[in-house]
């Protein structure tokens, strides 16, 4: 299909993407970008030893979740997202506001069960939901999650702290998420923490538009290329590898690492996380060599 | 028109009410319940020295705003609807996430706008905008934005403070927002740091949902009921005493202050801000008897 673009400026959103859009809109912040941390917004506060985290994610009915999605599953994955999130930048949630934008005709049993998946989500990291804002829409449901906490100035790690040469891991397995996995996962909150107490990560994100999408930003961030062996991708059941690249919703961990680590490293996660795979599948080279840079696959991208 | 309930946690959102569901949710977190400052959450932070408030808020097409209005009003009325509740506890807003729910058809420039307004808007509070997320949506358009600040644990009010007998003041003139002070207004953040800064306010809130629905909220919060002298309101240009009691969206502070304050604060507040009116409405009274307790036909309440 042929993509038109009209006078500048006038381009449909669904042309441009998530990422073009954000940058070029976060590009006139000057005071802001350099605040900017990838997953999370991260800053000093008031004078606290540590860093304040921010971050807000969202989903949308018949984007994120279908309309007979159970209310349950949709209230985990709303207070997820945002969770995976921290969980890249190793940060530790602390407080979540959740905004839900619901049609009056719904039902308040709905509602109830939407935020019994909240607080289920939320329970397990010590989360505390501090406020609630509801509207009224004629359109699609929507539930927006903003969650703040901290992380130590020596342990926060960014999508842009990787050299050449650094082993690229991934934990888990990818793929097919949409079978269910994306209603059901567990951001990677205690792998992250525990590799930044006992590591020096030097980049990392969560997978949650794919790979193909993923690891070109933390490559990109890092101004660097990457070599990834596409055979060694671990794969969940019945997924192929173009689902490990493209499928999107892994919510996985991709972190760099000096390959001096590596060993030391494969050792203590099999001891740590005995049922958690943690998988090399390639590392950082230089960039702009269309050799060592594979191309791949785009993930999934918003608006695209 | 007849109002049907169906069986217990059936009935549609519609015939609840915000309060109601909110209260009815949040009353099953003990733990967040505390913490709960009315329109802000306010809590410690990582040994800080001042306390971290949090608030998100959106506004939805069709709701708070028409598809043909003016997407740089949107993003101002988006941006300040939170701050405003900034200054309902005395906060000081320092950074905003924004989340963007848009169909893929509508143009990049619409979206530009929208950015400019919430700039414009962020920008003489000295709030940074250090994070995005946008999504794609088959509904309405959304706006969500988080904002977190600090308040002086000395300075914080709630709306629970007030005192029997305690004077009631409003800021501004009330009624006739929907004319167009509902996308332009500036939240009183400068009053009331001023206020807590000079005086020993009570009690607080911002006027969102009008004084007939927001007044009780701080009365029912202070355990208190309330006297109010219809009479005394300020009035909008063209606004009658049902607008100021009803239409909502004023964003005019009211707060709680004992009356030995009354001379040297209405003294004070004309010399600091010669244009913007301090009108003393009524004042905090024994609860439960109607005689003083007078109801007031209620102000936009959500859902409703």
């Amino acid at each position: 299909m042929r993509r038109r673009r009209s006078a500048r400026g006038r381009a449909r959103l669904g042309e441009v993407g998530e990422d073009a859009l954000l940058a070029s809109l976060l590009a006139e912040l000057p005071a802001a970008r350099k605040l900017i941390g990838g997953d999370c917004a991260v800053v000093e506060f008031s004078g606290a030893k540590d860093l304040l985290v921010l971050k807000t994610d969202c989903v949308v009915e018949k984007i994120h979740f279908q309309p007979t999605t159970d209310p349950e599953l949709v209230g985990w994955k709303a207070m997820m997202r945002p969770l995976s999130d921290f969980a890249a930048v190793s940060a530790v949630p602390r407080f979540a506001l959740v905004t839900l934008i619901v049609p009056a005709t719904r039902s308040t049993s709905w509602v109830k069960k939407l935020y019994r998946g909240l607080k289920r989500a939320a329970s397990p990291f010590d989360v505390t939901i501090v406020g609630g804002e509801t509207s009224a829409t004629r359109g699609a449901i929507v539930i927006s999650v903003s969650v703040s906490g901290f992380v130590e100035k020596n342990r926060w790690v960014s999508r842009r702290g990787g050299r050449k040469g650094d082993d690229l891991f991934v934990t888990g397995k990818l793929g097919g998420s949409l079978r269910g996995k994306h209603l059901r996962f567990v951001p990677r909150i205690e792998a992250s923490r525990w590799l930044t107490k006992n590591f020096r990560v030097r980049a990392m994100i969560d997978l949650s538009d794919g790979l193909g999408a993923d690891l070109p930003r933390l490559a990109r961030a890092s101004r660097l290329g990457f070599k990834i062996d596409k055979d060694s991708l671990p794969l969940a059941p019945d997924a192929k590898i173009d689902n490990a690249i493209s499928d999107g919703e892994d919510y996985e961990l991709l972190f760099a690492i000096s390959p001096r680590d590596r060993a030391r490293l494969e050792r203590a996660w099999r001891k740590k996380f005995p049922k958690l795979p943690l998988t090399r599948i390639g590392f950082l080279a230089q960039r702009g060599n269309n050799s060592t840079s594979q191309l791949l696959p785009r993930g999934y991208v918003h608006f695209q």
